[in-house]
């Protein structure tokens, strides 16, 4: 009854307006992890590493409940590595460096512990790599939830629609959505990815916030608008931990619970840009979680009765 | 005890990717004018057009409460005339004609009746212009609010602060907000906004909805998310119609009360994009308006408890 989560683990070398790093810790797996590790117990992490990843990471996220017998360890390889150079922005990026390293050759097998989990996240992986992951499953999950991007779109369509008629929800963003759907109104690309497999279709817009379509229904989750976006690099990910982590502990896939969920992750992302990479993933505590999801309350309410 | 609105009464001529127009009726005191009066009576309408400007469009306003005494007509020469080409994305336009004809000489004499109103909306125009029709009342209003642009940063700034130093709300659109204050982040921008006069700043984002400011508070009130968006002109005064319109109203300035008012305003815009020019705003009901608004409530609403 556990959180099976598929995702890189890696390093980032980030330049931001605001400053730059060398090699950090980064990949979507370890956003999604330190994240949903705030939220549930019994996370089963499904990733490759290089000989290069370092030990006490692994041991700082096995101590916070995430499970890492899914890890591969490659010994004569080196991690993923991605480097990235934002614009002022802050919504558009260009990537400097992709060395795929052991990515290349990622084909999860995932631990028999593993195959009975309730609940699925899929990172940005190839659409092959996120079926076999589905296929291994013994039971179908109560919720499969995946990421994807414009790469896998134009490289591998075929796969990426395959997957889609396997998962219950669609974490995309706007722009990709649209490329995903061919329309330019986000209402109708929800719309025509969900006649594609997914019964949820969740559109992250960056600072604009996020909608989730089901249905003909529609709920609208605004970013915390904040005076310095520091370092976005993992936001999207940190967003999918959020969301996870908060339906695998409430164990409630309802498209009521499913709101909430998204406000979980908005709020959640808005500390992963404080700081570069995961940093501030680790540092928070439930209480500044608690205070962060309470000034997402206070930033969409008003008074109906007054209308 | 009334609501004053200034604005232009005009043609424009509009292109989208959906359609085209001939001259149809325009003016940021027409949307406002129409949208505020479902909302409120007692409008008092200050404005100037040309001989070409219907009289039907006249009636069709007085018919609705708005009164047009403040309307100056210039027997030889002919109204303000604006065409625009939208693109795919309507959020970006270009001007391909402005004839200012009337709008040249505009130089409101408010009547005598109209010096007392509690209420007042100045539409986008010159900030000279602003400044007189606020140095005619015989009493501070209790709500100013302004619009501007950014030509008029480029071409009046200093008379742009002066204005500014006498309002209590600037409603401005996002890459304005950044052009005024020299900030990029939007939460920096309207804070230093708030230091040049307005104690309340809206900004618009277009289809990613709008943010209220006040001191410390922020309110985000989302667009309905559309499948078409038919034509974009007069969004933004049909937003401030609905704002005011809504505050005149209730009479209640509060910050509480302009969250509300700032729903209220996003659903009337709402309404304008769905059609050419202000037709929309002249078919809707009552119980049009009332199901709107209570799509926003769903838009945003979730279920704290789970959290």
């Amino acid at each position: 009854m556990s959180l099976v989560i598929v995702g890189t683990m890696a390093f980032d070398a980030i330049e931001t307006p605001f400053g730059k790093t060398d090699k950090i810790i980064g990949g979507s797996g370890v956003y999604a992890a330190y994240t949903a590790a705030h939220h549930t117990m019994d996370i089963q992490q499904v990733s490759i590493v290089g000989y290069d990843f370092p030990k006490e990471e692994m041991e700082q996220l096995s101590s916070r409940g995430v499970n890492v017998d899914g890890v591969e360890i490659v010994a004569d390889k080196k991690s993923f590595f991605w480097s990235g150079k934002y614009h002022m922005d802050m919504n558009t990026r260009d990537t400097l460096v992709t060395d795929l390293n052991v990515l290349a050759d990622f084909n999860p097998v995932l631990p028999e512990t593993y195959r009975n989990a309730e609940f699925v996240m899929l990172g940005n992986l190839a659409p092959k790599t996120q079926q076999s992951v589905i296929e291994q499953m013994h039971e179908r999950p109560r919720l499969i939830i995946m990421d994807t991007m414009n790469f896998w779109m134009n490289t591998a369509m075929n796969d990426l629609k395959v997957v889609l008629g396997m998962v219950d929800a669609l974490l995309i963003n706007d722009s990709e959505a649209r490329e995903l759907s061919g329309e330019f109104s986000i209402v109708k690309a929800a719309k025509k990815i969900m006649t594609m497999g997914p019964k949820y279709v969740i559109i992250k817009k960056g600072e604009h916030g996020a909608l989730l379509f089901h249905d003909d229904g529609v709920f609208y989750a605004p970013a915390l608008p904040l005076e310095d976006v520091f370092d976005p690099t993992g936001a999207g990910d940190t967003f999918a931990g959020g969301f996870i982590g908060h339906i695998a502990r409430t164990k409630d896939v309802s498209f009521e619970n499913m709101k909430t969920a998204i406000i979980v992750g908005s709020a959640m992302a808005s500390f992963c840009v404080e700081k570069f990479g995961p940093q501030r993933l680790k540092e928070i505590t439930r209480d500044d979680i608690s205070k962060r999801i309470a000034e997402f309350v206070d930033l969409v309410s008003f008074d109906i009765a007054l209308v």
